[in-house]
């Protein structure tokens, strides 16, 4: 597939960025939290444009290294990255007892690639990602997260990955979706007609896991969801974590399985400390694991009757 | 003592707010997070003004109900102060096994008064805050965590909490401070002189319960104040919860004992589904409670060695 071209509009007054910038720092203003918005200060703006599939802004902060934005919304910071990363691939990895190929959907930054990375018994993974203009900028700005992409075991796919999942049943050991909220062309990750696709790709003992919302904004619309997949799957689990500089904190994470006796809160792989510390990880270990299944009355109570967990 | 008279300063231009206004917007920029900042849109300022120890300002937001500010940092906001409040009340008393006579420091908005009087065994709860304006204006304008304070088992003392603790030795079962961040005045409630006080506050099977900040942001003081804790109680114990719109969406709580035995992570008071409802908790089960005790790696490799969690 030939390289998009991005259009870059920095000090272009023509154009209408739907990320907001005032003064030098980066507001993020969004429908999904009206009333509310976290606010990072800008050392410099890196990139501010567009690609044939969204608004993105790459700036430096002034504390927490360099951020990407899609949309206007945050999507990536490198100071706070790690635990969003290493919950959304760990997760599922430490469920499965032997995962060898794995597709990621999303997720062109390069972080769970690199957290998958960690795994000596994975020998292949797909990053499926949209957009070639997002690749492109997290292997020069974010290069912490993207320079594993550069890996023999990885193979990137560019292109959509509604249809990359229709076209290889029964394939993935573990697929992990790493997609921003369900707005515009991600809207496409979060419904019925993807997850039976996704579970069409998966082996029988596959696993796969989905960025889950936060549901201090989001829970009629995880309900909604959590619903819709315990329709497809036999097994559907819930769990949440830090996401310190995201909206509200806290971010949710969706596990499905076919396998019909999977205790999601209970993983296969526990890391001992020479694991954690050989694998880098600064935010999951097993104990985390099993916590974060542990959800708020608030969520339980709505939740609850969808859910394995 | 008599009521202090606070200095509304409602559109009088020469006072300079430790709040931040811009347009219809409260910015929470602090020293504390540099380069980060969370936004709260405001439909109507309800008080900006000083009272005799600090800067307060209370407005209505568009989307979350009142909030109450001090010196510039939020303190409480009606739409997620519970998870706030159920935490720090319940993570003390549900360790303890009779808990009758309860002392909170600071908590002059009367949510976690108000999470204690749900408890049939509590027979005196006694709040000891600084600031008599603070109390007028959350009885005011918070009045879903205030009206408790007019309960018969409780006394409310204007005060320092710093001087009272030293005047009553051994007298409380469980003791909650309810304080802000350890700038100012407030700076005297974290500190080993006050611990050692908090101690002999305590009978001799008595369990306390602070505010431990956010380890996202004060990482180094919260290890040398739980290094400082160790040396004065047998047992030191650091859980976190989800504080959406606190900054980071993390807070902390220490929570002290000198029962040579308790485990902290262990409650002893498990709450059934009838309990829960009964005692309209939105955030607290007793599975949270064994949860909230297991931290990140970051975090963890950094408190473990001081602490009995």
């Amino acid at each position: 597939m030939s390289k998009a071209s991005p259009m870059d509009v920095n000090n272009k007054s023509c154009y209408f960025s739907l990320s907001v910038l005032e003064n030098d720092w980066f507001k993020e203003i969004n429908d999904g939290w009206p009333g509310y918005s976290i606010n990072i200060q800008v050392e410099e703006i890196l990139f501010n444009g567009k690609s044939d599939y969204q608004d993105i802004l790459v700036f430096k902060s002034k504390r927490f290294g360099n951020v990407l934005v899609l949309n206007g919304i945050i999507q990536c910071i490198e100071w706070d990255e790690f635990a969003y990363q290493e919950m959304i691939t760990h997760l599922p990895m430490a469920l499965h007892p032997n995962p060898q190929k794995v597709l990621v959907i999303g997720g062109g930054d390069g972080g769970v690639v690199r957290e998958l990375l960690k795994y000596d018994c994975v020998r292949k993974v797909i990053l499926c990602e949209i957009d070639q203009v997002v690749l492109d900028l997290c292997k020069k700005h974010l290069p912490s997260m993207s320079s594993c992409l550069d890996d023999p075991r990885v193979t990137i796919n560019i292109g959509d990955g509604v249809e990359f999942i229709k076209k290889h049943p029964e394939e993935f050991d573990v697929i992990i979706t790493d997609s921003p909220d369900p707005e515009a062309d991600a809207e496409a990750l979060f419904n019925k007609s993807y997850y039976t696709d996704l579970k069409g790709a998966l082996k029988q003992d596959g696993i796969a896991c989905s960025q889950g919302l936060t549901p201090y904004t989001d829970l009629p619309f995880i309900r909604n969801l959590v619903a819709q997949c315990k329709d497809i799957f036999p097994k559907v689990g819930y769990a949440t974590g830090n996401t310190p500089l995201y909206a509200m904190g806290t971010l949710g994470y969706l596990l499905f399985s076919s396998i019909p006796d999977i205790d999601f809160t209970k993983p296969l792989r526990k890391f001992s400390n020479s694991d954690l510390e050989r694998m880098k990880l600064k935010y999951y270990n097993s104990d985390i694991h099993a916590a974060s299944f542990v959800l708020p009355n608030c969520f339980r109570n709505e939740l609850q009757d969808f859910l394995d967990t």
